[in-house]
């Protein structure tokens, strides 16, 4: 089955609000096995939702159109829906009750725009709307389908889960059609163009799974995206084709799905048994924020110190004066004396420092901005890491968090 | 001028990512006064690519097209580009050279999938990438202008902020078009709803500047736009507008247009000649991440403690185990105690602190999550907040920080 997403709302056309129901909708669409290759979005007009439908049904099996069903004159899509179909609207009681019960719950009366929600599609099967007053739609019409639902995103999402999916489900099934299903692999420490080149000739011997690559800030997810006639054949498709890409990649890969790295490194230090505390300088807190992030890091994150002028590195975390006289704040020296007094301070049984210089400003040529140092102690060992990085202020520091990460995951999982 | 939005990527239509930037580009678009009648979403597919181009291209004068100008083979937007228009790729030794340096400042070297994106359609105007290696690119075809930027939320905002809109801007201006202006005033410490009621005569008599409120985690934005012939009449159009909200909303508002309330804070601790320091909890680091997101920052943010665990909260700042132990980590006392404390420490003219429960876990009845305290000591005058705030861990967190640097700049707005 092949379908297509119609947004309807001026308000999306302004960029006043983000379309997350379309994602929604793509997702769910996707796990049905419904292959969707257009979306689309136009205001509230009715001649450009007609030219639009129009289109969509000249090339997809499936229309969903969400949005322009509320009481107001400029909500069109049942009107346009009605003319390009050819068919009449009618007044439905039930629904017309259902608005007056709505409104009655909260001692407030219906206005007659209100009413006016009870004008349906002739022959459409009904979705009552148990959070809100518009109702939703489903008009099989000429081998195509139209599911109308709301632009509100919990009116949408209830009678989708509660009645359109039900539906399609039911419907696929019986043309025998196929469930798609996909799974991501996260890695860190290599370049997107890099990391394809190690596993090209993966990427094209495959059509089914997909392997799509997709990068940001330091990291590239890896999603593979299965079709089969089961849950349990997609699986093992994916499995097989995971197989691979790991025993090709494989410390590149530091999770799956939607694990973040500081979860991954979390569950690092919880099964090791170690705590952690942090000596940040030029990420300002950063790092400390996504450790803490993660839910319950309590368990194993103490604390840190966000040391930003050198006297606070000394009063704090013992870093030798000399040291910042001989070699700068921005130093293997310098990260490595902030990690060990950071470490003695919450007396944690791993420490990590960064400092660098994250820009604009205060670049020179032998220490350009963009330039970090990171130190991680673990135990009685020392690593140290320089990093050069691109970008703006932002990015500098988003970057360098991501790399720091990954090499306290590193070495959390070399330990015993 | 009549402009359409097309996003490309198979990611999108998988639901596996918002689409944030069409949101972005039809805001932007709207403030130079471009009629955005429809927005389209189609997958990593020439083919598919090429027909939503060409009905684009059909309809609207100008069409953006993000995504889908990455390194690899399923990047396919500026080959189905070249196909509608019926141009050649060309070498340009420019974005060649741009991405070997891209590489080299991180002393790596660029892949041969890298050096594939120094082609370009014939004919173009460039947009070099300072913030990745995908170059952007204008094409004026046939009375048709044709814009391509990289799909990455960032790199795509950077060409649209630094090159695209100033050329949409003189080419609107060079057919006699009116220029849309707009101004956003920003707002904290009253809920939307709370804040239109405050302006509501002011919104309603409005048709043009309109006034349209955007709310997100504790922040309400008021964009003003006015439309004319014009960059001075809009000016003036706004200004009077903005003098009678002004006027309504005083204190409310901290600052214009893209101003953080990070900066804002900045720009009065700088201009007090104050220092500050930071004792954070629940936050992380996130309140530190905050105020140095602000290049300069360090001329007045000494630094800062994140103090997780009630051990390091004695043991850095001070706070009596008395203090935890009658009334816990998270009440006025230890707030004021951790506030005090980390003043001594870093020896700042004005300190903060923070302690709460971000959740999801480890609320009770009396101490709900999102309950958090913050005080502010500035001289030797101590402000408490207590603060009960919605939203899941990231909301409660993202939400206390913003309370606090508005606090923050309520006591130094006071100051003589």
């Amino acid at each position: 089955m092949v379908g297509e997403i119609l947004a309807v709302g001026t308000e999306l056309l302004l960029g006043q609000i983000v379309d997350t129901n379309s994602a929604y909708l793509s997702r769910r669409l996707a796990e049905l096995g419904v292959d969707v290759y257009f979306k689309s979005c136009v205001g509230d007009n009715v001649r450009r939702v007609e030219s639009t439908l129009q289109l969509a049904l000249s090339r997809s099996d499936l229309v969903v159109v969400t949005g322009g069903l509320g009481p107001t004159d400029d909500d069109v899509t049942v009107a346009a829906v009605a003319d390009v179909i050819g068919r009449k609207l009618v007044y439905s009681a039930q629904v017309d009750s259902d608005i007056v019960e709505y409104f009655r719950k909260t001692g407030r009366q219906p206005s007659d725009n209100n009413r006016k929600q009870a004008m349906v599609i002739g022959g459409c099967t009904l979705i009552r709307n148990q959070v809100g007053t518009a109702p939703g739609q489903i008009i099989e019409d000429a081998g195509k389908i139209i599911v109308l639902v709301p632009g509100v995103p919990r009116e949408m999402t209830w009678m989708m889960e509660n009645t359109v999916i039900p539906y399609l489900k039911q419907k696929i099934q019986s043309v025998g059609g196929a469930v798609i299903r996909s799974r991501i692999l996260r890695t860190v420490g290599m370049g997107e163009s890099a990391l394809v080149v190690q596993i090209e000739d993966i990427l094209s011997s495959q059509t089914n799974p997909t392997i799509a690559p997709y990068a940001s800030d330091g990291l590239v997810d890896l999603r593979i995206t299965a079709k089969a006639q089961d849950d349990e054949t997609a699986r093992q498709m994916i499995d097989r084709v995971a197989e691979s890409i790991r025993s090709r990649l494989g410390g590149l890969i530091y999770g799956e799905d939607n694990e973040t790295l500081a979860e991954v490194v979390g569950r690092l230090l919880l099964t090791k048994g170690e705590t952690i505390a942090l000596a940040e300088s030029c990420t300002g807190g950063l790092l400390g924020k996504l450790i803490t992030d993660v839910p319950g890091s309590s368990r194993y994150f103490l604390g840190g110190t966000v040391t930003y002028s050198n006297e606070s590195k000394t009063k704090l975390l013992g870093v030798q004066p000399e040291i910042l006289e001989r070699h700068g704040a921005v130093s293997r020296q310098c990260a490595a004396a902030m990690a060990l007094g950071v470490k003695r301070l919450f007396e944690s049984s791993v420490s990590v420092s960064v400092t660098g210089l994250a820009g604009p400003d205060g670049g020179t040529a032998t220490k350009p901005v963009g330039l970090v140092y990171a130190a991680v102690v673990c135990g009685g060992s020392l690593s140290i890491a320089r990093l050069l990085l691109n970008g703006n202020r932002d990015q500098v520091r988003t970057r360098a968090c991501v790399a720091i990460l990954n090499l306290l995951r590193r070495v959390l999982t070399a330990l015993p």
